[in-house]
């Protein structure tokens, strides 16, 4: 499949209106008095299913054939693609089934069953889960759809681009949690295309960041799993990454890896200042203003990526821990 | 000034259009397996300034002339009002003066600081601050205008209504935080005019409920302010009372007084199952249904009407506690 231009964006667009939520650009008043420019924040912690991941998969699903539909989709996920895939599927009819590790947090594996999809947890690592998800669609029939390498799934996460430049079209810098890279390529397509002058930043944890390595290196990488508070961003970028490897290289202007503490403290912030119950990973983007990495030009938009956090783990991070 | 009708409403939307945000009505599987029908939350905890209070300052503002508009308002409230005329008033170019009394939590009185308007702390009770606005409005000439009684507070406060039958057009029971009837007026107008079957359910606090007091009465009564989780709610319903005492007594099927354990455990549900932080006043919708207090007969719309909590208070009820 070709690499996705904006007009897939646009495409996808259409087909998923029906099925997500058009989330808001809130104004931050204190990170903007901190930073000395506007600063904004793209909740999409208030996604349907909590998380970006249902805009890519409600698309992915929505371009299968009617024959690829009665088969199934099969899906190995940290969590939010495949809860997001079980309830863009349930929406569209399909049949569901989700590959985990064991390392997903309770409360994401819990949610996933509600939504009506099968979940098997096999092995320690989403490469494990991978495997698994490869296996039951060799075996099954089922149609595998992978977390962020896919084309619909890339143009499905660039809608959230798209509000962006509707909501902000001044806007001169933009910050996004960086993993796989299917929300990043998708973003910086739509707003590289609309204006090459915005400023794009990838933002990652320093504990297990398959992207920032595979860039410094020139080619997909292979790196360690570690626990960190950024779960959610974890996992390898696939060493035949086909198309958010090359994407995110050539439109990612700067790279930014972030420790625990400030990860943390980012979580606080979010729910002192802003009332938002955010995960790890969601909070990349907060953690790189106050930590100061960010050069003040503005209006600079945040992409806020998820809320599925662990609640007690969320209750002992407010209490000060890193974990 | 006439009780407001249903075109009063549309009247409003089209002048806040674009001052307010158009909040996700969103379902709750831990909610509807609990009631055994679909329950929704209207999230208007994720309106700008983040209550549910923008709706009727906007409109209030938008409806002055230009010579009043010179003239500047003021106003007294608990928090939520004032932090939401602040901000109304700063978007259409008006001067805002707000008066709170000792009683409103520090976090509600920074935030109306930096929204631009001049603040005034005086007195223990809301009947103190509203006797200041009222002494500033008669000596410097600013328009006074009230957090509730007022036909233009009450239609903005309806748009919330019309968004709830747009969003849930097959909505079966509503439940409102009820305080000084504002909120409940202006929806339950929307919702009754448009299928009087739809059950309303006006939701307050044991610890000063004014409105519910007034209605056992039939007619508006003082009750001692006391210290409660739905400080929100608090404040009496004036004596005076002109259109929400008549207006809610015409369209409230249901009343309903929750205990401060019951608030507390509501706030606790809405922190682990939705991830959301609200205020106790959001929460009293979510306590009715966790006490079991509503027949199974749905689908329910539960009215969140904001998140503006102290985050320390919020902690301590995270723990366990009751205040």
């Amino acid at each position: 499949m070709p690499t996705p231009q904006l007009n897939d964006i646009y495409l996808a667009r259409q087909r998923i209106e029906a099925l997500v939520r058009r989330t808001p650009m809130e104004h931050s008043p204190s990170l903007s008095r901190l930073v000395g420019v506007p600063v904004y924040l793209k909740l999409e912690s208030q996604q349907i299913t909590g998380s970006f991941k249902l805009r890519g998969a409600s698309n992915a699903v929505a371009q299968l054939s009617a024959e690829e539909k009665q088969r199934g989709v099969v899906a190995a996920s940290t969590g939010n693609h495949g809860r997001a895939l079980a309830y863009a599927a349930s929406r569209q009819g399909v049949k569901a089934t989700i590959c985990l590790s064991q390392r997903v947090p309770a409360n994401k594996v819990r949610a996933i069953r509600d939504l009506g999809a099968h979940v098997c947890i096999v092995g320690n690592s989403q490469d494990d889960a991978q495997r698994e998800a490869e296996r039951l669609a060799a075996e099954q029939g089922a149609i595998l759809l992978p977390p962020f390498d896919h084309p619909a799934i890339i143009a499905g996460q660039g809608t959230l681009g798209l509000e962006i430049l509707e909501q902000r079209p001044d806007v001169a810098q933009v910050l996004v949690p960086l993993s796989g890279g299917g929300l990043f390529a998708g973003v910086a397509l739509a707003l590289k295309t609309a204006n090459p002058q915005i400023v794009t930043h990838g933002i990652s944890m320093q504990r297990g960041a398959a992207m920032h390595a595979s860039l410094a290196a020139g080619h997909p990488l292979e790196v360690e799993e570690l626990p960190t508070l950024a779960d959610s961003l974890g996992g390898g970028i696939g060493l035949d990454n086909q198309y958010t490897f090359s994407m995110t290289r050539d439109t990612c202007d700067h790279l930014h890896l972030l420790s625990e503490a400030s990860i943390a403290n980012a979580m606080r912030h979010a729910y002192r200042e802003e009332r938002q119950v955010l995960e790890g990973a969601a909070a990349v983007g907060i953690a790189a203003l106050l930590e100061g990495l960010i050069q003040p030009r503005g209006p600079v938009v945040v992409v806020i990526s998820g809320r599925n956090v662990d609640t007690d783990q969320h209750l002992r991070v407010l209490a000060g821990a890193e974990a």
